[in-house]
């Protein structure tokens, strides 16, 4: 399997490049019988879109979902689902200016050596536009999840920059273009990206997702545990700089005694763990942190050099986020679905005859 | 490819738990050519042993590795390279009292309720020895990735409990039983776990890793990232709880002027990325950061349920690592130094042509 | 890796049915700088498209490859190459009277008792139009194999039905609707063809394949075998019964001493072993013959059951190959294209700084 | 995966050499439960094993597994079945003076240029002990998929050289050193194989392998067909350069209306198509046959070369089978319960909420 697949049983294939004419995708493995249509898969695109306030870019894209496979009469056959997101408003003279050098804080250095060419327009293949494919993917996984095993995949912006932003309720999460879950803060958020947008800079930000109703089980030791795959498919994200699951990185100053979650006969007293224990899912919700890094395109001028190794400088004009972490959410929901959904299938196959033998819970 | 290989050209496949006969694995895909004898990886089990201070737990443990296949003359011969390490000191008596109940922090209840049966002796397959396995295929990856490239792949303690450990040099690493890159806080280091085993509890740590020498060009977009990689194999080590990459969680607050590494004719000004963009090796340091929770395994008594879902409380009184994450140096190296040759091949693979166009450096 | 992709480095992935919108495919770990174009790939489907002459299926298909990314500028990327081919001619009316009925040594039944759904249109994912993509990806990995290292890829028709086809030359087979390698036999194969049609049956076929110019030491013991993976490669496509290398099924009969190729300082003296000893190549070509069973969909009646189990029968009227193996020349090829492919990346991933030591030849 | 594994979900990997310590291997994915002894290994081992008669080689090994993981209390844990098999009769003088040559037939040379170094004692990783990994995974696939399917696999010699062996009774297989499901013919087998002996010569030999009670549905299209992984895994057995489904490639000789097999309410009415449709197992019987070429090891004196490219002959005096044939039976069988049990984990993954709509039979 090469680098624009991943998944083993729920297996996502990517391609398309910012300015070419389509994203597409092909997703194996889908249980077949799942009621599926375009609609399902769109309303999850959409939260992705861009253009959809004035804190994201202004890149006019439809992001239409095409579904050109795998399914009969409104039913996933079990075959390949192919689809398409073709790109509508690709101007690739907003890019001309710079494609001779390489954007600080960009793949366009990287991409060029390993393959001693690249296509610049846009960021090509490094565009973050090609995260349509795995939100795709995600929303037919997030349908079979909920539907099969009742799990509910979400997130939410939990730092925009330096601000805190503290967690409210689930319902705020969609009322507000930032995905914070507090409705309260949404005025600040905003001052601050008018702010940020104006001085020509970027920011970073956190994004936490959860996975409730997980069953217990899922995951493989000792390589193939859910979180290890989980970190995978976040790190993956473009601009992540880092995964946290439970306590995460707290838990370097936890005691023990204050880390290891007791048990109760209705269950778990505390989730440090973040429901994952061994490489194996809890039964408790699966609590995932990321930090993307601030936006590498910016207005203000930066010090590089060009192809040809001079010195120069770079001013990055094109229609940009000025916090990719602010449509990060949908995104990392995709990836953890998926990511669910494989290790679900893998557990159904070489433990699909095991009863688990403890039941929790009232 | 199930659970217990890992790797998609160097590609590692262990067994074994911790009261069986042995552990052993299986290196596929390693280059043939080179030379490597047992003492090559034994050097690397060595400074993970069990028993080598009285930090760590005091289990006795040889951990003397067996190749038994794939060499010939003193040199890889292309074919798989099977190994074995022998478990010595399996006091199974030890683990009969707690066989029953689940210990927090630990694997026992997942396992058990996955596979609906459980090897309770010493941790089953869940113990932190098999990170031998690791060890050992990590110590064949160095070895090659430093004769071919030039790589370095090395790690320190950085972080014990709450206290911090400055880097001072690499020379210290191997010259106190804590991986601490600082000499002068031995001292202080031993008293705070000497009150600690004294306690009964356990503490968390952060371990650093960093890889030299990597040239540019080593990963794959947009799925097989480096970095998604290098999250798995880190994520996927006992008790890690978090991964960064570069600035990591610090990039939540910096600003895009401010993480973005600008570049110079010489080379990056900085390394916010941690030596991967776009998913692709930039020819930086690699630096990773990892957060290990603190060891599960303590005598305080805590509360849990047994296998009947009643409650009770437990003590674990076996040989334990007060801190896990005072071993996990050579393990964190390992997993990064295979995470790295299967690139390093998987690169050749597809660009083993390619002359990256710009040659940065004086 | 799930059912609709192949290869472990130069991997292909498939989707679309057969009365869908589209077929389409992504080839990913294509090196970079590969000049491609759309009539390159062109050029080997209209070899393979359906309706080219009066002997194959006259359903009226222009395949015309439309390619989606990882192209720039003429070259590949390096990044997935994403394609589609349009369905033009699907008149999903003609499959409306079997729609209910499991055709005799169709997929009906198979894929309906898999899945507990199925796509009868045209035989869904079951057709041998999904073949289009295979041919696609075998034509970039034809064009790559030729130019980095001399390697030809060629096949003719060697029987149909009873009808053996003398080998005269490589010349003629393009030269005739057959990919018969003999002008002379021409006349009579459209003959016996003429009278199969009218008679409302079908017939079997061989179809040999020859790699020329492959290296020395592609594949991999034990299991990664050239060979195996070639006869996965060809027991894949649609309609084959049998698969055979070198001498195949006539090595039954020989003695050691004259199935085992003897050598001299020139080479080989002979090629039972068609190419591949201990699943590696030896630098002679790669033969391999394979069997295809006579097309199902015929017009003459077949006893058969409907999906309540009730007795009934079946004559298909549809537009249909009365020999599949006509068209499984340029598919067989592209089959064996894209294994080699596989291989020849896979070989220099592990052994690229070996330069084998003997040299054979003049 | 590299070349030393199999499998997606029940996945063998393997190492070993014929004169190194043992052979080995790890069995990942095997579901937990499953009662499990050595003994049940053993008893394949021992119908595979060297030295049973004097029509095989007469190297002495007692074969014996030691299984060393993945097995608690008699049952397996779900965890990876470590094993291995030592080593007790490696004569290495007896390969000392062909070191130097290529032996026609063999893998001396394909590895050798390959690696650019090879382990000549006694055939090192190319030689046919290897199979003793196979025969032992498919123990347990084979006991895993009769207790949990009632799936029965197994094997006969049908052709010994020229002579053909009509199957008479599967109770005849185990009676005699031959596998030949027929008495009647034994006597004459032992002649000839006593008069090939003395030759100094070798034969080719034919196996045919059945596997009965597999369910409807196993398989993937298109790529993961269920024909094509066997296809693979039978040309993966050393020897083999032939493989057959069904009719296999009498199929080119038959019209469709012969062919294609009708079905009627109690079932197929024949099988031609060898219990594979369109890559998915039909319910019937499972039809594979192979041909194994002769043993290329013979003392009759062949042309060849040696490392400096200059001609020499060669005569291989080592203990060596006449005819690998005989000992395949045991081995083509491990390979396909291999694959079936992979596929039934696969299906089971995906498909494991479809209850088949159609019941044939009674």
């Amino acid at each position: 399997m090469s680098g624009n697949s991943f998944g083993l049983l729920y297996c996502v294939t990517s391609f398309g490049e910012s300015h070419g004419p389509a994203y597409g995708g092909v997703v194996d493995g889908c249980p077949p019988g799942l009621a599926l249509s375009e609609a399902d898969i769109q309303k999850e695109l959409d939260r992705r879109k861009p253009g959809s306030s004035r804190h994201v870019t202004q890149r006019r894209e439809s992001d239409r979902i095409e579904i050109l496979s795998g399914m009969f009469e409104g039913r996933t056959t079990g075959t390949a689902i192919g689809f398409l997101v073709r790109n509508e408003d690709a101007r690739s003279k907003d890019y001309s200016a710079i494609a001779e050098k390489f954007r600080p804080g960009h793949a366009d250095y990287t991409y060029l050596q390993k393959y001693g060419v690249r296509d610049a327009r846009g960021g090509g293949r490094a565009s973050a536009r090609e995260t349509v494919v795995r939100v795709a993917a995600g929303a037919i996984a997030k349908k079979w999840l909920a539907e099969r095993y009742g799990v509910k995949v979400r997130g939410y912006l939990a730092e925009l920059g330096r601000t805190p932003i503290p967690f409210q309720s689930w319902d705020e999460v969609e009322r507000n273009p930032f995905f914070a879950a507090n409705g309260k803060i949404v005025a600040q958020l905003e001052k601050q990206m008018d702010a940020l947008r104006e001085s020509g800079d970027s920011c970073g930000a956190r994004v936490n997702v959860v996975a409730s109703g997980v069953p217990v089980g899922w995951g493989e030791p000792v390589y193939g545990r859910l979180d290890a795959d989980i970190a995978a498919a976040m790190m993956g994200i473009n601009a992540v700089k880092g995964v946290e699951i439970g306590a995460g990185f707290a838990a370097i100053a936890q005691k023990g005694s204050e880390h290891g979650d007791e048990m109760t006969p209705q269950g778990f007293a505390s989730n440090n763990n973040g429901g994952v224990l061994g490489g194996i899912s809890t039964g408790q919700d699966i609590t995932i942190s990321i930090a993307l890094k601030p936006t590498s395109s910016i207005r203000l001028p930066r010090r590089t050099i060009d192809r040809h190794r001079s010195a120069t400088t770079i001013e990055t004009t094109g229609r940009h986020d000025p916090c990719v972490g602010i449509r990060a959410t949908p995104i990392a929901e995709a990836m953890l679905a998926c990511v669910l959904m494989d290790h679900a299938l893998r557990h159904r196959a070489q433990c699909g005859d095991v009863t688990p033998p403890v039941r929790l819970g009232r």
